[in-house]
């Protein structure tokens, strides 16, 4: 991989007016440029049903940057951004338009990439589209973001239109957590740091925890949410790659294949949660009103356009088991929710404890150690471990310390990335290792689907949480049963 | 150990003037006194050939604390301390006048507490005084500090003399490097982390360093330390301690007999470096002129005093093999010198590399995880392990980073103690867990005369190096033969 040279591409964005192109793409392309990451050649082109011309869309362009830019815009910049900006009017269902890609694209000096910025029911034309159209090579790629399908049926379908015209080589799918420093640090602090290589299973670990808060609630989006739910949403793409990450045994390399290969094997070993067992080992909740940042925010059934009797899930909180010899008796305890107490992502690793404590004169119960990842609102590496108190008592005493490595902190030099800007290059350089294969998806919906089989059956309900706490209590009583707690 | 309360002591101090009570020990009650460790009624007796009574003796202290005290004395402080001073008169070479302390003990409220701060060879002269005395009862105390002797022989000569009165519970042997705060935090990284204490052997721990450099030369005791060396001076007592403590097998308790047994044990386990071995396994040094801290020094035989044809070392380095499960192939290596390039003593602690490097691109050769324990000048720990850089590289980049818990950075409001300081109280609170066992002395003695008994017989000298480095280049080749390297 070393010194290679990117190819200039033909960045081809369908659904160019859309809400994802002017609140994220659009930005996330102009950082890039502004960090000198874009190769000199690269064109943008923006394709939609509104007539334009380019003119018109640089004008779209800029007032999307002065809206959603949060760092001022760069004259320079801009100047040399807007200069590569295209776009190109067509109605996505009517074929011969697709036509007028000829006028633009140029395969010889660069690559097509496809950014499906637009719903999935769309997809099918736009993949038949450009298929008739002619202007497909076998280097050209595709490039869509959840939702892949709300379930494993619907996921297969959109899979199989788009592998129709592309080659599964050929397809870029964004979790754009997989973009995210301290994901991706997880692969250094794994298999480059031989005192975590020789303590991670379950001879070592106790159990671990995966944490995504989110304090906002729908945002206006009550239709499309209520029939989603926090699982679908959140838990089987961002959690679950989470935990791959994780648990997987060491790739041999990091080629798309060895990574790709290594997560799907996990996947494939999450122990099924099915109706036997789905009151057990998950919990569903559903916000009420309550206080989040201080401020009054209404309850799910209470916010505009809701159904009041909706029985979808906000949060969810569950035990996953991995039945492979490396996590035997190693639970991962998942849980996600909106209007939760604060913004909060965070992995947290909990070895055993010691086995026999000689410090019972100072500490009754020694803690264990912990490694706390935290992705957001900070990003960050944290070892919790105990040291003894400076000073001259009588007893060794000891505490609780942290040995801490926070990113911004420790690199100040270098400018942290989001995953989205990452993902965005990478699909543009061609590097498919941190996209999502088909079979990891797929694998991921084949879990997600007994939980929400299981869930139809159950007679049970979302439990009520208080807008602004951190679920229903019920979840905390998922792990009480196993005599632990949530990370405070 | 919970909650009992001290009984206050009679602190009787042979050498009340000598340089180690004037320098050391006044400085280390006072500032006991200073922090209310203290009991309200323990009395210091100072005792010495000249005549004097306690307003004599009070001024001593006042003197002394005004030339060495680096804080500025409290006046409240020194009226409490000043109140507690006694002196008698006595010579120590004659009997009789042992009688006078009955004048000041009081041992029906107080416990008698003898320190020696007086040269090895009157040691004999104070235990056959208080022997005749009659002073003496099961619970009185003795303490001594290094030398205790300077071979296997006349430590036991030492030992012996001092079992003729007082047994082997009573007798307290300082290594102020035992009282150090890192050096006790030790046991708690050891033995209350499970992180480390899975890690801690042969498995992942490739080898373990331990530096003593001292930047001081000879100090104007010439004469003294040429009959000593720095094999007997230094490695021996501190960095043979160290060692231990970070070898020894989990004892049950933090009793005195469960630590001093482990030591034990390691000690026992060294494996010994004979005529045979000891041009391989060690390196002896003797500086030459140079520059410490951009200011020109001496070299060993030019300063005052020297007998310029001394082959007696101030540097040595050697290879330590514990023999035994634990740390099979498992090096220690130890160095310490004088007129080095700087004061610092350190413990580092090398992990193996991982197995199988999936970030060549970035790193050819991955680097090991180090565990770092500074002792001197600052006391702190750091862990140094691999992160990735942040960035959107095309490759994965990683680098060394450091995970920091720097004492006086982390326990603000904590003070941190002297090592001397905490023995001199434990001591007088008569808790024998951080002091030398006989055993452990001569056992230690026992591995040292051999390496002295093999440099002996062997041809080579000490190698020059310059003041102001790290010692002669033999000592990097050491570790280099090992494909090792000492810490930079």
């Amino acid at each position: 991989m070393k010194d290679k040279k990117f190819k200039p591409c033909d960045l081809v964005i369908y659904g160019a007016l859309g809400d994802l192109t002017r609140r994220k793409l659009l930005i996330s392309l102009y950082r890039l440029e502004n960090a000198g990451l874009l190769e000199p050649d690269t064109r943008i082109v923006g394709v939609d049903r509104h007539p334009g011309d380019s003119a018109f869309y640089i004008d779209v362009a800029h007032k999307s940057l002065q809206q959603f830019l949060n760092e001022r815009l760069d004259e320079e910049v801009w100047k040399r951004f807007s200069s590569r900006l295209n776009y190109l009017q067509i109605d996505l269902t009517r074929m011969e338009q697709y036509q007028r890609l000829h006028e633009v694209i140029d395969q010889q000096q660069r690559v097509m990439v496809n950014y499906f910025a637009v719903a999935p029911f769309l997809f099918k034309n736009i993949c038949q589209g450009l298929d008739q159209s002619g202007i497909l090579t076998s280097k050209s790629r595709m490039v869509m973001e959840k939702p892949i399908g709300h379930n494993l049926k619907s996921s297969i379908e959109i899979n199989d239109e788009v592998a129709k015209v592309f080659g599964e080589n050929q397809v870029y799918r964004i979790d754009h957590y997989l973009g995210k420093e301290t994901v991706l640090n997880l692969l250094a602090l794994r298999f480059a740091n031989s005192i975590f290589t020789t303590n991670w299973n379950h001879n070592t670990i106790d159990h671990i925890q995966i944490t995504v808060g989110e304090d906002i609630g729908i945002e206006g989006r009550w239709e499309y949410f209520d029939k989603t739910g926090q699982l679908r949403d959140m838990l089987q793409n961002h959690l679950l790659q989470i935990l791959t990450f994780i648990a997987m045994e060491p790739p041999a390399n990091l080629e798309a294949e060895s990574i790709h290969n290594e997560k799907i094997k996990v996947l494939k070993a999450l122990r099924p949660i099915t109706a036997k067992n789905v009151d057990e080992k998950t919990v569903r909740g559903q916000y009420s009103a309550g206080y989040v940042n201080r401020k009054p925010v209404p309850g799910y059934l209470e916010e505009e356009g809701a159904n009041t009797d909706s029985t979808t899930e906000t949060f969810v909180a569950l035990r996953a088991d991995i039945d492979n010899w490396r996590w035997a008796d190693v639970p991962f305890y998942l849980r996600t929710g909106k209007r939760m107490h604060s913004k909060r992502t965070e992995i947290v690793v909990y070895f055993k404890r010691v086995p026999h404590n000689i410090f019972k004169d100072s500490y009754l119960r020694l803690p264990p150690n912990k490694l706390v990842i935290h992705l957001q609102p900070n990003e960050g590496v944290e070892i919790e471990m105990l040291n003894k108190v400076p000073g001259i008592d009588e007893n060794l005493k000891i505490q609780k310390t942290k040995l801490d490595l926070s990113f911004s902190e420790t690199f100040k030099k270098s400018r942290i990335f989001g995953g989205y800007e990452k993902l965005v290059l990478e699909a543009m350089r061609g590097n498919p290792t941190l996209f999502l294969s088909r079979e990891e998806i797929e694998q991921a919906w084949t879990w997600i689907d007994s939980i929400q089989n299981a869930w139809a059956k159950s007679p049970e309900k979302p439990k009520p949480y208080q807008a602004g706490t951190w679920g229903p209590i019920a979840s905390d009583l998922l792990l009480d049963r196993d005599g632990r707690a949530w990370e405070g």
